[in-house]
């Protein structure tokens, strides 16, 4: 569509919503008609809550998830597991691995994955940190918890070498064929691993 | 996702994301962690860009399409043909026929179609308006160009009602086979009507 917009408030904002990810133009354009149709204060709500989330949002001194206080939620529960640091690569992960209610331990969310190709190398994650944190002690347990791609297995490989000599238990998350898939459809890899790493049963698993 | 949000600004910044259409929880967490990791003054120009509109967009007082001013950019170019008015749904649809660049009069935004399914009568939209300005005088022609669904056809035969009385030259917009459509695959209705309405042909379309 060669735009001639009617308007260049109407404009500009569509300009914003189009940078979003995944938001094209027409999207955008949708976005933003139907937030005009709404209410003023509507509007401002929508408005108000990302301004304020960017303006007030910390991240947790400890675990660097995001947090409305210094110390998150997890980190300052004394209930959790203390003791076992789960590292993922970012705060959905978090929520992802919290939903599954599974595990009661702490985290470390390194901020993504070593990944040459984007420009992204050990000093800029919360490695450094997190082997801080190991050295404090009170840490038996990390949990390496990251995607299971070229970069995700670079990243354990380097923790790895970072932890190993400090003692501390280093395990890494399960991979094997997905509840649910039949093995039929599942790739060598996966089906190769799951075979090699398979786990005794009893009956339930 | 049994969501497990590590801040309530964050949840509450999903949850506005979450309400546009189109919107799911997850895409609407990627765009507000998307956002949350720009600079500060990116966030501020896009929450304001959208308050800025709603706060100050006015709607064209002649065609009610979005405008800056109190008469929109096309309806005060004194360059547009003043005596043929397009009535068109939405602001889009202005948009989308400014695009073509075919078309030099103003427009008439109905703000909608005749649809009592979502309760939207002749009372809710533009109409009364078209009917003032055709009868203010300086009209030829008024084109329709509706929706072609049955929503858009109602629409069309409410305004010829209205219209007919007062001598204006009332067109619609072709239906027929869109440019570069094969035959075969279009329905029957828009085929038997693109013959009963073939056009001259002098060599080229």
């Amino acid at each position: 569509m060669n735009e001639q917009f009617p308007s260049a408030l109407l404009e500009r904002a569509v300009g914003e919503f189009a940078k979003l990810p995944g938001v094209g133009r027409k999207t955008a354009m949708r976005l933003v008609l139907h937030l005009l149709r709404q209410e003023p204060e509507t509007v401002e709500a929508f408005a108000n809550a990302i301004t304020t989330l960017k303006r007030e949002a910390k991240f947790c001194k400890v675990c660097h998830n995001i947090s409305d206080t210094e110390t998150c939620r997890i980190c300052s529960n004394p209930q959790r597991d203390a003791s076992t640091v789960c590292v993922v690569e970012n705060i959905r992960d978090v929520m992802a691995v919290e939903a599954t209610q599974q595990y009661r331990g702490l985290y470390h969310v390194l901020g993504g994955v070593i990944s040459p190709i984007d420009g992204i190398g050990p000093g800029d994650l919360q490695i450094d940190s997190l082997v801080e944190r190991v050295k404090a002690g009170g840490i038996n347990e990390v949990i390496l918890a990251l995607s299971t791609t070229m970069e995700g297995d670079t990243t354990n490989f380097y923790i790895y070498r970072k932890l190993e000599p400090l003692g501390v238990k280093l395990s890494v998350i399960a991979r094997g064929i997905a509840v649910g898939d039949e093995l039929e459809y599942a790739d060598e890899v996966t089906l190769g691993r799951s075979i090699v790493n398979r786990t005794p049963f009893s009956g339930v698993i």
